[in-house]
């Protein structure tokens, strides 16, 4: 089975409200007076990162990228869950997970561990406190909201190809690559004027087109230098559509919001030949 | 890297206080006037379960033992996350977790999903809401205390020989272990009146030794005519120290808490020979 039909077919199982029909970044459960985010991502060896990949990074990335999901809900870490297989490289690992639970000030909530026969996989659940009364979703974007991004993208490609190609990269390229930086103070500042918010982890194209399914609207991109970071991911910036009456927002405006038309995205107003990003 | 290890080393890493020092079935975190109850367990193909396994059980099992964790701390379900790799049984896992999301009556609250090159592998996080001010911790066992068991042990082992040496079973026995029945009602009954709580996924003997190292004491437990089904898991009773007084509880007295001791369980009055039960 393909991820698609898997995805599909978990859409037909009872869901919670707050799942938002697994088609946002995270779920987002009232409880209390708080509002919960919660989100659970896997990375597997051999499909997530080469086999000969240092420990330390599986498990940076692997917490990252939940975090990630959270910056872009605008949410507060409240602590993570672990699953682990158990390698020779665990001691490694572990230093990984101590590193960005310091760097980042999130509590491990608790973790399982188990000896696969196979290649190593690991999960994670991120667990966090919404800051915001409206959790933006992806399918809040409104035409004539301006399109902004916080964070830089091409720097993750530029370090996957000097790992894997040889090509010249700098130590912010590799490091962008191996250890991305989740935005999550960023997000909370953006989390209020967001009338949609996401995380860029499939290539902006890609994940700018999925915001306009979602919202209904059709997104306009303005040309990017480089076309290939366009349609990248493994940046973790994030993508959000506000007003553009609001001129306190500190990220870089790259396009706008307009009514449906024939295509998720343009860029430069006009349709986008070859593929937009990273399809699983 | 031993499990004992890793888990050694998770806990000298930054533990959310809810996290109960990573040595109880599930993590507490209080929020907006409420408390939740968060666990994750994994299961791998060739070491929970065997290759040929009907993907529905795998998915039923992998649910039911988080959804146990949740029973031992009273906690009502709101929603389960699932990581899965994809297989060719990945239709059938699907059937399987619908099911056991439509007897349960607990939603999805998100997914991922990695098409991984080995072994299968799935992770499961339930979140529930406590039923009670203060959640039974595995620590709280009190001398004077009875003993009390919910639900039958003996029955997943039974099933287990049937499966694997051919010995006779019945098809509850068989189903016991296939698809055990988290007590979810039992918890949520008991959780009031219990000063310690666990499930029991490793042996009646090995949990209720953890129960009585947590809590500082010893457990003395009435001998069973079967003497294995003491020392064998995946049965999903509930473990319970309670004050005697109580008669209103229903499940069935097995034992006693005693002041501490050399050892930390007893039968009938004796130290225990032999394994007390399944160490991963």
């Amino acid at each position: 089975m393909h991820e698609a039909e898997f995805i599909a077919t978990l859409r037909t199982l009872p869901l919670h409200p707050g799942a938002r029909g697994l088609s946002d970044d995270a779920a987002v459960i009232a409880i209390g007076g708080e509002t919960l985010v919660v989100t659970h991502d896997m990375v597997a060896e051999g499909v997530h990162y080469l086999p000969g990949a240092d420990p330390f990074d599986v498990a940076w990335k692997l917490v990252a990228v939940n975090l990630s999901d959270l910056a872009a809900k605008g949410a507060e870490p409240i602590g993570i869950l672990i699953g682990a297989s158990l390698t020779d490289g665990s001691a490694r690992f572990l230093e990984g997970l101590r590193a960005i639970l310091t760097e980042y000030d999130v509590p491990l909530l608790g973790g399982d561990t188990i000896r696969a026969a196979g290649p190593a996989g690991f999960g994670c659940t991120a667990i966090g406190r919404a800051t915001t009364a409206t959790v933006p979703a992806r399918s809040g974007a409104q035409p004539g909201d301006t399109l902004y991004l916080a964070g830089e993208i091409g720097a993750a490609r530029r370090g996957w190809l000097a790992l894997t190609k040889g090509e010249q990269a700098s130590e912010d390229d590799i490091a962008a690559y191996l250890r991305p930086r989740p935005l999550l103070a960023q997000g909370r500042t953006l989390a209020p004027r967001a009338h949609a918010m996401m995380d860029v982890s499939d290539g902006l194209l890609l994940d700018a087109s999925r915001m306009a399914a979602a919202s209904g609207v059709t997104i306009d991109i303005d040309a990017f230098a480089d076309d290939q970071a366009m349609r990248w991911g493994d940046d973790y910036a994030l993508l959000l559509a506000a007003s553009p009456l609001d001129s306190a927002l500190p990220p870089r405006a790259i396009g706008r919001v307009l009514p449906r038309q024939a295509h998720d995205v343009l860029v430069d107003g006009r349709p986008v030949a070859g593929p937009l990003g990273y399809q699983h």
